[in-house]
């Protein structure tokens, strides 16, 4: 049984414990926390009474070394670096569910979190947490970059296709449709429920953080920049996202092509799920779960291909990748405690 | 064309600019605020952009006394008695939709609202704001205390039959439930998108400070006391208050009498609409309208009614009444600006 | 591992295969239909993608016989009774999540179900599937009538203090708000998105074929009939049903006596769970879980009490109950497959 | 007092009656069904008790000639053609909200909706209802074809820039998002609650009717054929549409040139606004009325242009339309009935 601690109380660590409460080889020890020191964890998500009798502590290392053998960062970003710095020599390995590691590029998040990384001489030792893409260097790593909820959905449908040539690495098109636990657990007007309920707008338009972490991650899949457009979107819903991926095939590659490549890649994963010609995902189908699901649609006249794919912006898009992750470091079953259809309806 | 102004800028400010954009009688000359002041309105609330171009002024009396014929206060409790005692003197009629006048008991008010009452002595001028409960005496006011929206949808189906004695006094179950925009603009956890969203509970069981104005009123109705349970609930919805009312009748009457007399009661009214025996309201029928229905279950058997209005929290139940009131008082045609249906879907 | 039948495919029978998924003791073998024969059940519910390679086969007893050790029938009323006569004779163990074994008194089925019962010899052999009430009889028996979702979140917070005596057995009202997904999944208007959306109605007024149910158990509970109101509403959400409980006391009984009684019945149990003092229960913390939440507010003054309870209809009010109850029915532990929190937010 | 029919009892013909109620040139003398005559107007939407007295007729040509001025047909496509043919001739003006006349291709209609056109000749004659851009024609015409919900929100914000040169006419990009009411009221899966709410979803992918009437006007505007690709979503909210446009600008066309020119464009008019710099349009912003808002996201680095518009689709997308158009027809006043904010929150 490993010991594993949470630092945060937010959403990201509420799914942790909703989904950990089935694991059998991880137990949660310790959860950290600022703003509700002392108090019972289902006393702030009472969905949890009966599965926990942990406490919130303070938010420092003292909590955390020599209890754990691995740790969730569940942490607004620029805090995670700091503590991951410490951490790490004490031999504690860690899953960041926050922004610090997910660009390689110190200056690129500089300008994008307006903050001085403070870590930097971990980037490049960071993996990048999608298990699907980097699943070896995931097992030999002690520090994942659990990547964006928006990333996952654009990234895992285009990289294989970006990989092997069949897209054109210009023009493309992400727009993506998010429920609100995206925007955290803090009473904020955006996410106020009369601000959102019965409407639908777009957010962050040219400016969204996860815009260059998607073209890092397709870049690399590339192997050269991408030219890409990301606009997010706020959707009335709890969780899920839905990203709407424009691409154009290279010349002289057929659309259908598109599928193969794909059915492929993903032949064999638990938890990404191509889905069958003519059928188009729908969040619903995996709320709650870790599974991400793709649907294709390829346009022969005009050589556009239109790929859909929907995830649970919590599970997928974070905690339940983090656990994938997280199985993968430690040498347990990748799906261990991930194994079940989402909630529906 | 009467000079109004308003004070404060939360749901019901906004409900009034929308309703009073189709008002010819009255133009509203100035809104004060404590948060926005020099910000737009139409920035502030983008859907009334078109429809006017107030910039929000700071909230002293500087900015009302001389330019306004009636004012509508829409503050937090407490504010609108100190507002009241200035305006009043100054000849300028008041419409509070705020809670300071609407207890006839100063020492009820300062325990429910943990406030001392800064204005007792207009308690007794003060009209409670049910125009087809006092018409009249709202005509010749210059001081109303608009309705609670919880207490809007249970006096005016129970106030008659009490008053006729059809019903018992004891046991009155009041049970509501209501949408979100009730608990106004302000972010916090307890109306926090994901915290309401696909959920249903109640919330201040025995101790909201609606229960006392609805006994108040259910009392003076009665004339006598009346014991009387009233519990909230909160909706997954932006508008609307459905109240399912339990009561007894009095022995020897038949329970058919109830529709008789709620039908006599409010034929020609324009703003409450018995339903045909067998239909029982939705609040998605009123939405965005003045308009309250009453449907009617009569048990022979048990000699139980049950009674279930329906009514937009932020028109009937705050600021469309809060215009029916002062078209009242300034002698406009009542329903000026109001006559229009909801809408639906 | 059992070999288990499911008759139907509605949204209690998708819920069933999500929960069975993760059950190491038994094993779906068929799920019978009329309308989908031949269409996989991941077509039907892609949330199941990956996790059934069922097809949807014809509804007739030679699909089960011989070939399942039980038998989930999630059919409409009047059809499982039929099925119930043939395959209890062939061995095969019943859970029955429709109506037709649920009230005792077959004149009172045929008066609320408008159809002759086919099987009346069973009624008394059937139980009653609540296990918190039941537990011992349901070990014993091969018919399980399985509980209506309202009747589940009435009966369990309310027989305990009938059983003792604490409260008063006339007077009870019942005010119940569900999720639409109780409706079923055959489209109709009354389920209609635009038609629920964004508004709350009641439903059935003195007329739900669950009013009946539950004064069927309260009355086995309290030794006596109970004078009891049950109205239901319709609340736009998907799952979860909040039931709102009003009640006397028994005069010299006190009030905080409820929250002791209730305290210790469920002590030990783990999917009914009584809140702290102060804390009412929200259908969110029990989304998609087999746990049942209790609230009490006990008004010392009025000798009232108001009783809360939250559960999920498909879960405890359906699907979980009825894998609760084939566990004990096959000797398995109880909790099998359910012991898992709800997805929140 | 013109006297006007309304054929069809769907959501559009329910808007047009709210709508109607408030218009002080036009009454509705009839309404015609064919699943309700004989039932009162009220109780089919009972939003409108207190409004009307109508009562459904038959679907009859009789029923209308010598009755009406003019016509609302609200009717699935194929019967619209029909009706018109004889209406015309007996000098009834029309207004199809339906897709007959929308597009001017007979051969293209009958490709996308599976039918013969039964007036071909009338194409022509029919003149596109966008107000803000055939003004004049419609003004001049007996027949209108009111436009779809999706293209009113994806042509208004591109034709004139497409007119003026300033956007390359391939490549272009609608990724739209509606809310359910555009499915009409007839119950079917894919309208159901349960099937709907808490999830999004694309549908139609590639072979949405919309598309080729979106190309049609675009072209017209162009002077030349447009590339484009069109995809709707369904989002669970009762009413509104987003569409986010993804263009490129010209070769030597400044990014801050498009902006300019649709300020231009749009100065003076009553339904279409478009946003400060930096503000991007909420669907919430014009629930319920006439009103278009546009914003735009100018990307002067990779010569890119994102516009995103917002409108009501049973508003400004129908009914609020079709009485703007034949206000114009009969020499109303353009705003009349239709000069109101939209409901918000």
């Amino acid at each position: 049984m490993y010991k594993i601690g949470i630092v945060g109380d937010g959403y990201t660590a509420a799914d942790l414990l909703r989904l950990l409460a089935g694991h059998d080889e991880m137990e949660v020890v310790c959860i950290l926390s600022t703003e509700n020191v002392g108090r019972r964890v289902d006393a702030l998500y009472p969905q949890l009474t009966g599965f926990t009798d942990l406490v919130c502590e303070e938010s420092n290392l003292d909590n955390l070394i020599g209890r754990c053998d691995a740790v969730f960062l569940a942490l607004p970003h620029g805090l995670s670096a700091v503590m991951a710095m410490e951490l790490l020599p004490a031999g504690i390995k860690c899953v960041d569910l926050g922004a610090d590691f997910r660009l390689k590029n110190a200056a690129l998040y500089e300008r994008y979190y307006d903050k001085i990384h403070e870590a930097p001489e971990l980037l490049q030792e960071a993996v990048y947490g999608l298990p699907e893409l980097y699943r070896e260097k995931i097992r030999g790593t002690r520090l994942v970059a659990n990547p964006g909820c928006f990333p996952t959905g654009a990234i895992l449908p285009l990289a294989p296709l970006l990989t092997q040539g069949l897209l054109q690495a210009e023009g493309i098109i992400v727009d993506s449709k998010s429920g609100v636990s995206g925007a955290g657990r803090t009473p904020k007007q955006s996410s106020h429920f009369c601000e959102v309920n019965e409407g639908i707008h777009p957010y962050g338009v040219g400016t969204h953080r996860h815009g260059p972490e998607i073209a890092q991650e397709l870049g690399f899949a590339a192997g050269r920049p991408v030219e890409m457009l990301f606009t997010p979107h706020l959707v009335p819903m709890n969780r899920g996202i839905l990203t709407t991926i424009y691409a154009r095939v290279q010349p002289g590659v057929k659309a259908e092509a598109v599928h193969e490549v794909l059915e492929e890649k993903y032949r064999g994963e638990s938890f990404v799920k191509i889905l069958p010609d003519g059928v188009m995902p729908h969040t619903k189908w995996v709320y709650g779960s870790n599974i991400l699901q793709i649907g294709i649609y390829a346009d022969r006249e005009k050589d556009r291909v239109i790929l859909v794919s929907a995830l649970d912006n919590l599970t997928k898009g974070a905690s339940g990748q983090a656990i994938q992750n997280l199985n993968l470091m430690l040498g347990i079953t990748e799906g261990k405690g991930l194994n079940f259809p989402g909630v529906h309806p």
